[in-house]
């Protein structure tokens, strides 16, 4: 944290910001301009936001340097982790692409094994599916709770997927955690800090889509949260962020992967289907996800999408499958990828 | 709902989508023109919603028309509602002004009281105060919990001023209510709509701070789950969206004002202390606000911001009280609105 | 300037950096902390700009601390400034409140006329109206160039008004400046730079709209290069920012009038018709402006706004403007301004 | 254009509506349901817009549905265009893949030229370089003038490569256009509808930024005031928007590319250069650009960036640039694009 002096700031003024810090416990080195005088502060930066030097006489900014988030960060841990996922250990991390499919919402036993057969035949290795929906709307369909649960865990049985699937309240993450592989924190939630300390006691892998108006700073803080609960296992996911552009419904921020990268040691995957919100977006979003680096990307399919009860105007169909398919088989390998199988038991 | 067809768009195209509205209940109405044929729908929007007609061979554009909320809608509630608060039934609504201040968060009975005291003597007639604070950081003041909320309840006795106070998680809803006059839902958990449930089911008022970056629709549908649970008592508090500029922590947006009230028979306060993030900006804003047709403030005060645990650097100190409370007493007769006192037992 | 070197950074790095400033004139001062080092700049911040110090090895972020304007800047001139427009010498400035009124576009003299007497009638001492209209489709009404200049030359003959007009191409700076008392600058023109320089050079009161998504700090900084040539008298106009908020064209950022208030000794009025783009928010936004402190408002009037060739749907009609002159005559009052009558030749 | 009536809105303002549409050579359609009431337009949307319907009693709300732009649409056009740049017609379209890249700031003979090698040894096939550089701060860099122009001219001379640099004043465009192979113009100027239709009338291919603040729509529609004065040779540049996030200078907005295709049948390239700020970020962002669907993309070289004038934190080095080219070389193979050489003269 850097203390920036007014020009004219006394002598006086500068050994009072100087006593504070010390009395608090830091280190406060001063020094001094022509103009203005700046004081540079070592020590428990948390520490210091108590203190609200900014309101002391002569003190005219307060520049904060270190990162806020540190057990997610990559300061003391440059190594990238990887993340795995169920029995049969599916990997999400930096030596492969991994591809998430499925309906956005469960709606019948039907619909979700033919939603998970599409995903599997494009090269899926792990199954999305909403039992609990949260919608802007008290008037929308807000899934089918545990009977959607019981249903995912019958199309894992059946085709060996492991599943992630949402959470959305605190009273559910036992029961959602005894039935999925991987729980996942929706966007509306991404600063619901109880809900994320609740995943983080779980002991499942926790999929964390960032807010659509988080910076990626409280994004990564958010993560903290789940790990400083004993949970490492965080995959993060770009979503699109809100924006003044209506052609799509949020502005997918692919530059958000190489700098959370860059700043955490945590797996980066991409949404290109709830950000664009457009069925036309979705293939090549996905292509600038693979090509920006994301360690694999989370898909809406529907064997219906004109009788969707959540977001049909953005589930991928057959044709746009196979597209998809290729894409995935051909992008991740230019970049040293593979693709993400599971390890086995 | 209107459906725009693309030009070109063939006349079964144009049954088909009529024949699905009909189907599910809706009427449809063409018109036809030189260029393309448009489609007015009439019935249950959310039904319709569900029908994804935007995926229909030939369907350009879907339009949306009505509003999505109806308890909270003026449209069938033209009169403005009034919201008591506490067993002296503080007033907030169309006829008076209503100062709410009090400590950002709770942090011992000394500072509690002195800062009701500055909020007193300064025209308020409602003690905010926080004693579970949602932060950013998990390694930030997270608040005192019950101690908190029993220091509330002691500074209400000795002072007569019912107490406003924030929930964060669905568990504590009943904790809370068993001591504050008014539960606060926090911008964090403005689309937190388990915890917007439990906070209708309670019976006591809520104040519901606007998402950072809601709109004002989905601010009103946040308020239609509460409402949605039985409770009407709802006081909509606009605090600063999130935009682009920086020299303000949020963009404080005065014209949701006059739209909410447009829109719903609710009352709308404002937070000039969140917004802008500055304590220079407080009495500025808060003019603005009367102005503007707010029907209350909610304000920060401290007795030493120097050492607040939270925020100190936009708390009120006696100086700038001073000055809010002869603005608090000036603006608000202007437009015709009487102080908000309690109607008494 | 700050710089912050990374944790680890070697002395050979410091030094180097150290060395790069020296060399360039400046002085550099080193704090060394346990973690890291801060290596704080005084000379000239435009020149350490060009060093690009954050490409040097170790160099973990630069932070700029001064104020990047100088003319404008209240750091070296406190007083606040006040602008005398026309050959009557109406005031804007800190001791009064100057309504402008008039019409969006011009287009008939008949149209001008009763748009400038509704205007005088309302308390309005300057009258606006367009005569170069920039547009955002090039197939919509673009003003009646410099026919609409000569309307508003005879209307301002008729009534007494000054003349506040747009200039949007370098190549008419001197005809409209040779008919109107005040050129202002639009919003989508905020950073073009020549004619900013253009305007600074022709000798009389700017008025300078915020770009739509210009921070405050580009916008004085525009300010800066009208000052840059010659030109003081410059009035700031906050009309609204680009935000994700879609109910109101754009969001009136009232915060802006203090902010800008406290940075730089230049006047800042306030337009609530372009901002709000509503005709229902104008008063309740005035109200606004007024309060937070501005100097004065801009405000669209037109004799038959729904046959207005521009923006018709937020221009103020005779009902509405009683309204606004009762405002303009009771608000500003309590905030101790005297309405902004003309001094006199 | 749809008018949406109010609920209760009477016939004989449902009849206003229709006959005001008609007397301006419009139909009007109405579609009558149990709550309100719909009336479809058919005709010149430019002349309704002028109608101010809005403002009638009775009208709800008016949705505009046809698209604003005309001469770049794909509507009248479906196929994609390919622009031709320079004497050896370097392509800018659907088949190929044409990197362009040189110095952010033409400073001399001697970087101008070894940035021109730097980027054809990375497979560049345009040159673009500043001579005429907007600033946002009057204190900083503003270009070399026509000195800088002459370099560009030279270093053509010498390496084949045909030159794009930025035009910011309509006074030098016949100036720059006797350089220059291709104008630009910036983000600053997206808005400068004179520069725009000066460029649209000069006959030389534009390459069009994208405002920082600008919708798509937006975008579009400055580029019809290009093609309006009978110039069609536009390749549109995606080169980030204003969002809250500040990790990035601006937030790339990839879905542009893939939207803009669908909509204009203009060439669309990417700078991510300037998007991200950061040269870490400039070869993971050409990546994404490439495989989102881009036509192209703009870089920064330069051969000593950290004595560059001019964004040297963003220019790409030796080792960078290798990496870019491998990148070129190989991505856009997969989507069927070849490099974008010269056809010769």
């Amino acid at each position: 944290m850097v203390i920036v002096m007014a020009p004219g700031a006394s002598d006086a003024q500068i050994d009072a910001v100087v006593a504070r810090v010390t009395e608090a416990g830091g280190e406060a080195f001063v020094s001094r301009g022509d103009e203005r005088a700046i004081i540079g502060l070592v020590g428990d930066i948390d520490r210091f936001h108590g203190l609200n030097l900014r309101t002391y006489p002569g003190v005219a900014e307060v520049v904060r340097i270190s990162t806020p988030f540190k057990l997610v960060s990559r300061q003391h841990h440059p190594a990238m982790s990887t993340v795995y996922v169920g029995e049969t250990r599916v990997p999400i991390g930096p030596d492969t692409f991994t591809l998430i499919a499925g309906p956005c919402a469960v709606e019948t036993p039907e619909q979700t094994l033919a939603a998970a057969e599409m995903a599997q035949a494009a090269g899926a290795t792990l199954l999305r599916g909403g039992a609990f929906k949260p919608r802007s709307s008290p008037y929308a369909f807000q899934g089918l709770g545990e009977t959607g649960l019981r249903i995912l865990s019958d199309v894992r049985e059946a085709t060996g997927l492991p599943v992630v699937t949402e959470v959305v309240d605190v009273a559910d993450v036992e029961l959602v955690a005894s039935y999925a592989d991987m729980l996942q924190i929706g966007t509306r939630n991404a600063q619901n800090f109880t809900l994320l300390q609740a995943v983080g006691e779980i002991g499942k892998p926790v999929l964390l889509k960032r807010g659509m108006s988080s910076t990626i700073e409280e994004w990564l803080m958010a993560a903290e949260y789940i790990a400083q609960r004993g949970n490492l296992d965080i995959v993060l996911c770009e979503r699109g962020i809100r924006t003044f552009e209506k052609a799509t419904r949020n502005t997918l921020d692919v530059s958000a992967v190489p700098v959370a990268h860059d700043l955490a040691h945590l797996p980066v995957i991409v949404d290109p289907s709830h950000s664009g919100g457009r069925r036309d977006l979705v293939v090549p979003l996905s292509r600038a996800a693979i090509a920006v680096g994301a360690d694999g990307i989370i898909v809406d399919v529907h064997p219906h999408p004109d009788t969707a009860l959540c977001d049909g105007p953005q589930a991928l169909v057959d044709g746009d499958l196979r597209e998809l398919a290729t894409v995935v088989r051909q992008f991740p390998s230019l970049l040293g990828r593979a693709p993400g199988q599971p390890l086995g038991v």
